[in-house]
Protein backbone atom coordinates (compact mmCIF):
# COMPACT_ATOMS: atom_id res chain seq x y z
CA UNK A 1 0.00 0.00 0.00
CA UNK A 2 1.59 3.31 -1.02
CA UNK A 3 0.54 6.73 0.50
CA UNK A 4 0.94 9.98 -0.94
CA UNK A 5 1.13 13.22 1.41
CA UNK A 6 0.89 16.52 -0.13
CA UNK A 7 1.58 19.79 1.25
CA UNK A 8 0.32 22.19 -1.36
CA UNK A 9 1.28 25.93 -2.37
CA UNK A 10 1.86 28.28 -4.88
CA UNK A 11 5.05 28.52 -4.89
CA UNK A 12 6.64 24.96 -3.77
CA UNK A 13 4.83 21.65 -2.83
CA UNK A 14 6.03 19.24 -0.48
CA UNK A 15 5.79 15.72 -1.32
CA UNK A 16 5.65 12.56 0.46
CA UNK A 17 5.62 8.44 -0.78
CA UNK A 18 5.70 6.07 2.04
CA UNK A 19 5.03 2.18 1.71
CA UNK A 20 3.18 0.49 3.66
CA UNK A 21 5.11 -3.46 3.49
CA UNK A 22 4.04 -5.80 6.15
CA UNK A 23 3.35 -3.58 8.97
CA UNK A 24 5.63 -1.24 8.60
CA UNK A 25 6.33 1.75 6.85
CA UNK A 26 9.16 2.72 4.17
CA UNK A 27 9.99 6.19 3.24
CA UNK A 28 10.43 5.93 -0.66
CA UNK A 29 10.66 9.16 -1.72
CA UNK A 30 10.24 13.12 -0.23
CA UNK A 31 10.56 16.22 -0.89
CA UNK A 32 9.78 20.03 -2.78
CA UNK A 33 9.20 20.47 -5.93
CA UNK A 34 9.64 24.50 -6.20
CA UNK A 35 8.22 27.17 -9.25
CA UNK A 36 10.30 29.67 -10.29
CA UNK A 37 9.64 32.45 -8.28
CA UNK A 38 8.84 35.10 -10.91
CA UNK A 39 6.41 33.24 -13.54
CA UNK A 40 3.03 33.74 -13.20
CA UNK A 41 0.78 31.83 -11.12
CA UNK A 42 -0.51 29.69 -14.14
CA UNK A 43 3.20 28.90 -14.75
CA UNK A 44 4.30 28.25 -11.45
CA UNK A 45 1.00 25.69 -11.05
CA UNK A 46 1.50 23.86 -14.41
CA UNK A 47 5.03 23.43 -13.38
CA UNK A 48 4.52 21.95 -10.01
CA UNK A 49 1.97 19.65 -11.47
CA UNK A 50 4.04 18.30 -14.35
CA UNK A 51 6.58 17.42 -12.01
CA UNK A 52 4.31 16.05 -9.38
CA UNK A 53 2.42 13.81 -11.91
CA UNK A 54 6.30 12.32 -12.94
CA UNK A 55 6.14 10.60 -9.67
CA UNK A 56 2.51 9.60 -9.11
CA UNK A 57 2.80 7.92 -12.31
CA UNK A 58 6.38 6.00 -10.65
CA UNK A 59 4.73 5.32 -7.33
CA UNK A 60 0.95 4.91 -8.46
CA UNK A 61 -0.21 5.63 -4.72
CA UNK A 62 -3.46 4.37 -3.46
CA UNK A 63 -4.24 6.55 -0.55
CA UNK A 64 -4.01 10.29 -0.96
CA UNK A 65 -3.66 12.35 2.41
CA UNK A 66 -4.21 16.33 2.50
CA UNK A 67 -5.33 19.00 4.49
CA UNK A 68 -9.10 19.14 4.60
CA UNK A 69 -11.06 22.04 5.49
CA UNK A 70 -8.82 24.75 6.66
CA UNK A 71 -9.21 28.77 6.81
CA UNK A 72 -7.29 31.36 5.98
CA UNK A 73 -8.06 34.69 7.38
CA UNK A 74 -6.84 36.29 3.97
CA UNK A 75 -9.57 35.75 1.19
CA UNK A 76 -6.64 36.61 -1.35
CA UNK A 77 -4.56 34.11 0.05
CA UNK A 78 -7.00 31.87 0.11
CA UNK A 79 -7.95 32.10 -3.87
CA UNK A 80 -4.37 31.25 -4.23
CA UNK A 81 -3.91 28.56 -2.24
CA UNK A 82 -7.36 27.04 -3.64
CA UNK A 83 -5.76 27.32 -7.00
CA UNK A 84 -2.66 25.10 -6.17
CA UNK A 85 -5.25 22.73 -4.41
CA UNK A 86 -7.42 22.60 -7.16
CA UNK A 87 -4.72 22.03 -9.52
CA UNK A 88 -3.59 19.18 -7.41
CA UNK A 89 -6.47 17.39 -7.02
CA UNK A 90 -7.06 17.72 -11.04
CA UNK A 91 -3.85 15.21 -11.08
CA UNK A 92 -6.71 12.95 -9.44
CA UNK A 93 -9.52 13.44 -11.54
CA UNK A 94 -10.38 9.87 -12.90
CA UNK A 95 -7.96 7.62 -11.00
CA UNK A 96 -8.52 5.39 -8.10
CA UNK A 97 -6.28 7.00 -5.44
CA UNK A 98 -8.56 7.22 -2.13
CA UNK A 99 -8.11 10.81 -0.95
CA UNK A 100 -8.54 11.05 3.08
CA UNK A 101 -8.43 14.79 4.51
CA UNK A 102 -7.52 15.82 8.09
CA UNK A 103 -7.45 19.16 9.52
CA UNK A 104 -3.79 20.25 10.74
CA UNK A 105 -4.82 19.87 14.22
CA UNK A 106 -5.78 16.70 13.67
CA UNK A 107 -2.22 15.66 11.67
CA UNK A 108 -0.50 17.60 14.37
CA UNK A 109 -2.60 15.63 16.92
CA UNK A 110 -1.32 11.84 14.83
CA UNK A 111 2.50 12.82 14.70
CA UNK A 112 3.42 14.78 17.80
CA UNK A 113 0.77 13.73 20.40
CA UNK A 114 -0.80 17.60 20.26
CA UNK A 115 -2.87 19.32 18.20
CA UNK A 116 -0.87 22.43 19.07
CA UNK A 117 2.58 21.16 17.98
CA UNK A 118 4.82 23.57 16.56
CA UNK A 119 6.00 22.64 13.02
CA UNK A 120 9.49 21.85 14.21
CA UNK A 121 7.88 19.77 16.84
CA UNK A 122 5.98 17.98 13.79
CA UNK A 123 9.10 17.53 11.71
CA UNK A 124 11.65 16.03 14.60
CA UNK A 125 8.45 13.46 15.01
CA UNK A 126 8.35 13.02 11.43
CA UNK A 127 11.77 12.12 11.50
CA UNK A 128 11.45 9.57 15.00
CA UNK A 129 8.39 8.08 13.52
CA UNK A 130 9.93 7.28 9.74
CA UNK A 131 13.25 6.39 11.20
CA UNK A 132 14.43 9.22 8.49
CA UNK A 133 18.44 10.01 8.79
CA UNK A 134 18.09 13.66 9.82
CA UNK A 135 15.21 16.15 10.11
CA UNK A 136 14.15 17.04 6.68
CA UNK A 137 15.60 20.41 5.59
CA UNK A 138 12.36 21.73 4.41
CA UNK A 139 9.07 22.24 6.75
CA UNK A 140 7.09 21.77 3.22
CA UNK A 141 9.06 18.67 3.12
CA UNK A 142 8.23 17.34 6.64
CA UNK A 143 4.35 18.63 6.43
CA UNK A 144 3.62 16.32 3.68
CA UNK A 145 5.51 13.88 5.75
CA UNK A 146 3.57 14.04 8.26
CA UNK A 147 0.25 14.09 5.98
CA UNK A 148 1.30 10.82 4.39
CA UNK A 149 2.10 9.24 8.01
CA UNK A 150 -1.67 10.40 9.16
CA UNK A 151 -3.25 8.91 6.36
CA UNK A 152 -1.65 5.88 6.89
CA UNK A 153 -2.21 5.84 10.69
CA UNK A 154 -6.02 6.37 9.31
CA UNK A 155 -6.25 3.98 6.73
CA UNK A 156 -5.00 1.29 9.50
CA UNK A 157 -7.49 2.19 12.29
CA UNK B 1 -9.72 31.80 -34.51
CA UNK B 2 -11.70 29.98 -31.54
CA UNK B 3 -12.27 31.35 -28.30
CA UNK B 4 -13.46 29.71 -25.01
CA UNK B 5 -14.84 32.22 -22.55
CA UNK B 6 -15.31 30.08 -18.81
CA UNK B 7 -16.95 31.48 -15.59
CA UNK B 8 -16.01 28.29 -13.03
CA UNK B 9 -18.11 27.12 -9.94
CA UNK B 10 -17.63 24.11 -7.65
CA UNK B 11 -21.17 23.51 -8.81
CA UNK B 12 -21.41 25.23 -12.03
CA UNK B 13 -19.30 26.07 -14.76
CA UNK B 14 -20.45 28.49 -17.57
CA UNK B 15 -19.03 27.94 -21.19
CA UNK B 16 -19.19 29.46 -24.46
CA UNK B 17 -17.15 28.80 -27.42
CA UNK B 18 -17.05 31.02 -30.34
CA UNK B 19 -15.14 31.46 -33.23
CA UNK B 20 -14.09 34.29 -35.54
CA UNK B 21 -14.04 34.26 -39.18
CA UNK B 22 -13.10 36.47 -41.65
CA UNK B 23 -13.69 39.19 -39.15
CA UNK B 24 -17.06 38.04 -37.92
CA UNK B 25 -17.94 36.17 -34.36
CA UNK B 26 -19.90 33.30 -34.64
CA UNK B 27 -21.08 31.26 -31.24
CA UNK B 28 -20.23 27.37 -31.63
CA UNK B 29 -21.48 26.39 -28.41
CA UNK B 30 -22.56 27.33 -24.66
CA UNK B 31 -24.09 26.29 -22.00
CA UNK B 32 -23.83 25.46 -18.25
CA UNK B 33 -22.04 21.93 -17.05
CA UNK B 34 -23.42 20.97 -13.27
CA UNK B 35 -22.50 18.65 -10.91
CA UNK B 36 -24.45 16.11 -8.57
CA UNK B 37 -25.39 18.97 -5.74
CA UNK B 38 -24.72 16.78 -3.08
CA UNK B 39 -21.37 14.63 -4.90
CA UNK B 40 -18.65 15.78 -2.46
CA UNK B 41 -15.93 18.92 -3.83
CA UNK B 42 -13.72 16.16 -5.59
CA UNK B 43 -16.38 14.89 -7.35
CA UNK B 44 -18.09 18.29 -8.52
CA UNK B 45 -14.93 19.43 -9.57
CA UNK B 46 -14.00 15.73 -10.87
CA UNK B 47 -17.46 15.45 -13.41
CA UNK B 48 -16.98 19.00 -14.23
CA UNK B 49 -13.27 19.08 -15.67
CA UNK B 50 -14.23 15.74 -17.77
CA UNK B 51 -16.95 16.93 -19.49
CA UNK B 52 -15.27 20.51 -20.06
CA UNK B 53 -12.35 18.73 -21.61
CA UNK B 54 -14.24 16.66 -24.04
CA UNK B 55 -15.54 20.01 -25.39
CA UNK B 56 -12.00 21.51 -25.23
CA UNK B 57 -10.98 18.26 -27.06
CA UNK B 58 -13.45 18.95 -29.64
CA UNK B 59 -13.06 22.80 -30.27
CA UNK B 60 -9.31 22.90 -29.55
CA UNK B 61 -9.75 27.03 -28.75
CA UNK B 62 -6.75 29.33 -29.46
CA UNK B 63 -7.66 31.37 -26.50
CA UNK B 64 -9.28 30.94 -23.37
CA UNK B 65 -10.97 33.96 -21.32
CA UNK B 66 -10.72 34.12 -17.47
CA UNK B 67 -12.40 36.16 -14.39
CA UNK B 68 -8.44 37.83 -13.17
CA UNK B 69 -8.16 39.08 -10.11
CA UNK B 70 -10.74 39.44 -8.04
CA UNK B 71 -11.67 39.09 -5.07
CA UNK B 72 -13.87 37.44 -2.25
CA UNK B 73 -14.90 38.93 1.30
CA UNK B 74 -15.52 35.67 2.47
CA UNK B 75 -12.03 33.50 2.73
CA UNK B 76 -14.21 30.20 2.67
CA UNK B 77 -15.77 30.69 -0.62
CA UNK B 78 -12.54 32.02 -1.46
CA UNK B 79 -11.01 29.03 -1.00
CA UNK B 80 -13.80 26.92 -2.37
CA UNK B 81 -13.62 29.19 -6.03
CA UNK B 82 -9.82 28.91 -5.81
CA UNK B 83 -10.03 25.09 -6.04
CA UNK B 84 -13.02 25.45 -8.76
CA UNK B 85 -10.58 27.62 -11.02
CA UNK B 86 -7.34 25.70 -9.74
CA UNK B 87 -8.98 22.48 -11.79
CA UNK B 88 -9.90 24.65 -14.73
CA UNK B 89 -6.23 25.64 -15.02
CA UNK B 90 -5.18 22.05 -15.08
CA UNK B 91 -7.24 21.53 -18.28
CA UNK B 92 -4.67 23.78 -19.94
CA UNK B 93 -1.19 23.04 -18.45
CA UNK B 94 0.67 22.20 -21.38
CA UNK B 95 -1.37 23.31 -23.92
CA UNK B 96 -0.55 26.26 -26.30
CA UNK B 97 -4.57 28.07 -25.41
CA UNK B 98 -3.36 31.33 -24.59
CA UNK B 99 -4.90 32.35 -21.64
CA UNK B 100 -6.29 35.71 -21.23
CA UNK B 101 -7.82 37.26 -17.76
CA UNK B 102 -9.34 40.45 -16.75
CA UNK B 103 -11.46 41.89 -14.47
CA UNK B 104 -15.18 41.55 -13.87
CA UNK B 105 -15.70 45.43 -14.53
CA UNK B 106 -13.59 44.88 -17.50
CA UNK B 107 -15.71 42.62 -18.97
CA UNK B 108 -19.12 44.35 -18.35
CA UNK B 109 -17.50 47.54 -20.12
CA UNK B 110 -16.40 45.48 -22.88
CA UNK B 111 -19.82 43.86 -23.28
CA UNK B 112 -22.35 46.87 -21.47
CA UNK B 113 -19.89 49.50 -22.14
CA UNK B 114 -20.18 50.03 -18.34
CA UNK B 115 -18.18 48.57 -15.56
CA UNK B 116 -21.03 48.51 -13.09
CA UNK B 117 -23.53 46.85 -15.52
CA UNK B 118 -25.65 44.06 -13.85
CA UNK B 119 -25.76 40.52 -14.88
CA UNK B 120 -28.64 41.01 -16.58
CA UNK B 121 -27.56 44.16 -18.46
CA UNK B 122 -24.82 41.69 -19.64
CA UNK B 123 -27.04 38.94 -20.56
CA UNK B 124 -28.97 41.32 -23.05
CA UNK B 125 -26.29 42.82 -24.26
CA UNK B 126 -24.00 39.51 -24.54
CA UNK B 127 -27.54 38.32 -27.10
CA UNK B 128 -27.49 41.41 -29.14
CA UNK B 129 -23.62 41.27 -30.06
CA UNK B 130 -23.86 37.43 -30.89
CA UNK B 131 -27.24 38.21 -32.24
CA UNK B 132 -28.61 34.86 -30.03
CA UNK B 133 -31.79 34.22 -30.72
CA UNK B 134 -32.62 34.53 -27.07
CA UNK B 135 -31.23 35.59 -24.01
CA UNK B 136 -29.28 32.50 -22.19
CA UNK B 137 -31.61 31.40 -19.95
CA UNK B 138 -28.67 30.84 -17.53
CA UNK B 139 -26.54 33.58 -16.05
CA UNK B 140 -23.43 31.04 -15.85
CA UNK B 141 -23.82 30.69 -19.70
CA UNK B 142 -24.20 34.74 -20.37
CA UNK B 143 -21.34 35.27 -17.94
CA UNK B 144 -19.26 32.87 -19.87
CA UNK B 145 -20.69 34.54 -23.33
CA UNK B 146 -19.50 37.72 -22.09
CA UNK B 147 -16.07 36.68 -21.31
CA UNK B 148 -15.36 34.50 -24.38
CA UNK B 149 -16.54 37.90 -26.24
CA UNK B 150 -14.27 40.14 -24.09
CA UNK B 151 -11.27 37.60 -25.19
CA UNK B 152 -11.85 38.21 -28.77
CA UNK B 153 -12.37 42.12 -28.21
CA UNK B 154 -9.31 41.96 -26.25
CA UNK B 155 -7.60 40.27 -29.11
CA UNK B 156 -8.07 42.52 -31.84
CA UNK B 157 -7.29 45.86 -29.72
Amino acid sequence: MIYLGIDPGSHNLGYAFLEERRGKMFVLEYGVIRAKPKDSLFERLQDINQELKVRILDYNPDILGLEGIFFSKNPKSALILGQARGSILACFFGSSTKIIEFSPKEIKQAVALKGNASKQQVALMVQQRLNLQEIPKSLDASDALAIAYTAYLRNNS
